[in-house]
């Protein structure tokens, strides 16, 4: 529909972004009506691309991801995109970008690597010739790599597909990020952001690798705790003993350990770390509102892995102690004979990695001495104690007051047809810590995966609907972001 | 010197013994004139005992432990003793006794197998082609078997055959019995024991597999610690989680172990499980003076291994830490991931082996019970505990107001010009329990091994002194027995 001026009041800006709503809003239902027409040839591109066997973790695939990064080029080349293929020191980086002229840049990142497929007798086709498949739960799209993370991915192509067909261009100012070592490490990210800094640096970046909540409710996650990671080796005698002769004479590095680490935590399970909680805040009210209506299943999700019971930290709700409240944890333990049978050895040493999962502005430094200073004080004359460092990234919390966070949450409610949520990770998503810390934007991270799509493991599914209103959801958020 | 009545008073008893007594002391300083000039073709005898490889844990060596049998059962036959070699599933067991006729049944325990060589490239010669060698320590047999234990099994046989040929007959009621199994865990043993135990039972056993005290000194064992052995194994999820998900909602299995080991003894070092120390002594005055005489070098002990300071139960000495007070030990500790780099993983589970060693009269089952009880009490309702017995033997505390360990004490005084120490050992020797158990009969843990002899080890070695003085000892101490 052709737009008019006639009628307009008398601020002529006013007037200009008026009637530019109402033009984005009836060519919006033109793109969806167009996504929905495209619904098989979308499909059929997605195909064609899971295909391709992009297993970043295995050197004999190889030309397959740099062939999957040529093969995504060209589909962006072909949209108008100016598309590159950057060699890394692993596998590439696909970036394109749209014309300049817009105020607010956007980036988008996915990952076209795929995890492997073993062990491969569990599929119940082969994983790399996808198919869709009616199932009870509706249609899906089998296959590695359909939900983590080429669908998810395509669902940003289809969606600028769309948009180019029913505006004649693509929107302004975009700026597109396809990795090929996500499954791998991400080794040549952090020095590539630093590298192309200028190139990738916009407004927000829109990262589409997570899920729908977990009973199907879109989401934004808009919190990510924190990590720090510490291995912990302390050593006594300087050979393995005899328990007989020492025992109760020589210092027990596993009693060393097990004391430092089983303090940590009060009773309470709240961590005893002096100052470790400098920098943590209790969840502003209307967040507390929104994750309180979310109805959280703590019994069901736990469930799942043969438990029941939340045992965190007291007086906090469950969402809470994995996505608001920082912990704790022993990740792994060794000293002396574990083996079978039994030896009664007093070992020369112990060691324990631990992991600190940090929210709001706590300092990962801070926490990392706070944690030395702790289990130095268990440490008797007689031991020594070591540190090794395991990755320190502070906990990402987006800034919610900027507009596009309500907008985005907007047009996600309209696609879905139910509020969406703003949501928290008990873990990190490391791009959105690199993107914050290299580039400085906050992400706006959105995705339709669900719990059951069996990601890493065999028969990976990805559902139509996701794919469907994912390409549909991100036409909507587009449009809402140039209100 | 020819003994007469002559002067003697009027109690006949008395006079008789007294008279005896003077016999018996001039015979033994027949018998030691004896064993001195024979030392030579007693070392020549040794040299051919060790020059047997009777590695009992290599099947390979089988035909050389039996060999090593029959080698024994020949000498104890060509004194006089009626000698047995007895099948048993394993390696055979050696047995022989002397005429009956003596008030006191004594046994003599020790073993003729050997630990394996390996490796063979640190030995200074051939480990089966044994020599006296000259040091700056004075002369020392050097070979496998040396001083553990063939050496001082033969201090036994030496002091029978010097005794032999002075009073031209065997002491009545010896009874010997040789094992082959000694180093490879002695599985016959105790089936042996029960099997045999009309034709074994003594008032009293000797025992020659342990040391002089550290400095020299001869010393009489006289309480070994028990043992409790357990493993616990804690589980939470039915499989390993990610901390980023489930870190502060889901159970830990390693803190939860690490809380309950860690509880294990307060802050004084002190176990802490309630009736633990039930049945626990303190020394008795004698026995405190006697160990306080030795001068325990803790610092010198602990520096051998690259310790310095006792972190033991506050207000106990270092020797009481070691051999007269109870105490637990974490001997291992396995859970997660412990490999290299750092794995965020909220483990499925977590195990530890876990040993008591105990005095007194320590009920090793009441210990057992109160452990699980206490790891229990820490096990929250969404994880399950395990535990796995492994082995349960008390604390074996030797009558020491039996006269014997007296004479024997002053008889090895006498020899070696030093008092001679009751002392403690921090392990169990579990031989001491079996013949206390099964036969009910104390032990005399008596030997002349050094610290410095290497044995289990390359270049083991024992010092001719060892074996000259110990084969004394023993003709002293069954002098002093018969008194």
């Amino acid at each position: 529909m052709p737009y008019s001026t006639k009628g307009a009041g008398r601020n002529p800006r006013l007037l200009l972004r008026k009637v530019g709503n109402m033009t984005e809003s009836a060519r919006l239902e033109d793109i969806l009506t167009q996504l929905d027409a495209g619904l098989d040839a979308a499909l059929d591109r997605l195909m064609d691309f899971l295909r391709i066997p992009s297993i970043s973790t295995d050197p004999a695939h190889s030309g397959d991801v740099r062939r999957a990064a040529g093969w995504l080029a060209a589909q962006l080349t072909g949209l108008g995109f100016q598309a590159q293929v950057h060699d890394t020191p692993g596998h590439p980086m696909v970036t394109a970008r749209s014309a300049p002229g817009g105020a607010r840049p956007l980036l988008f990142y996915g990952h076209y690597d795929v995890q492997p497929v073993d062990p491969l007798e569990l599929w119940s086709r082969p994983p790399f010739d996808p198919a869709i498949e009616e199932t009870n739960a509706g249609r899906v799209i089998r296959g590695r790599g359909a939900s983590d993370d080429k669908g998810q991915l395509m669902t940003f192509i289809e969606a600028f597909r769309a948009w180019k067909a029913v505006h004649g261009s693509l929107p302004t100012d975009l700026i597109l990020l396809f990795e090929g070592e996500e499954e791998s490490g991400s080794p040549s990210l952090r020095p590539f952001l630093r590298e192309h800094a200028g190139d990738l640096r916009a407004s927000l970046a829109m990262i589409c690798d997570t899920g729908l909540y977990a009973d199907g409710r879109p989401a934004i996650t808009t919190q990510l705790r924190g990590l720090v990671g510490q291995e912990v080796v302390v050593r006594g005698a300087d050979r393995d003993l005899h328990s007989g002769s020492f025992g109760g004479l020589a210092a027990n590095p596993i009693m060393v350990l097990a004391q430092a680490l089983a303090a940590l935590k009060d009773q309470d399970g709240r961590v005893t770390l002096p100052g470790f909680h400098d920098g943590v805040e209790d969840l502003p009210a209307d967040l507390a509102r929104d994750w309180q209506a979310l109805n959280f299943d703590a019994a069901g999700f736990l469930s799942r892995v043969g438990l029941s019971r939340p045992v965190g930290e007291k007086g906090r709700t469950p969402l809470e102690m994995v996505w608001n409240r920082p912990t704790a944890e022993i990740n792994g333990i060794a000293g002396g004979y574990a083996g079978d049978g039994f030896k009664t050895v007093l070992p020369a040493e112990a060691r324990a990695k631990v992991s600190f999962r940090l929210t709001g502005t706590q300092n990962p430094e801070a926490v990392r001495v706070a944690f030395q200073d702790h289990v130095r004080r268990f440490v008797p004359a007689d031991c020594t104690v070591e540190f090794h460092d395991h990755g320190a990234s502070p906990a990402s919390v987006m800034d919610i007051s900027d507009p596009a966070f309500g907008q985005a949450k907007r047009a996600l409610g309209q696609e879905w047809g139910r509020d969406a949520a703003f949501i928290g990770a008990g873990g990190s998503i490391p791009i959105a810590g690199d993107f914050k810390e290299i580039l400085g934007m906050d992400s706006l991270l959105v995705g339709f995966g669900r719990d059951d799509d069996r990601i890493h493991s065999p028969n990976e599914k990805y559902d139509v609907e996701s794919f469907a209103k994912g390409a549909r959801s991100w036409a909507r958020i587009l449009t809402a972001l140039r209100e």
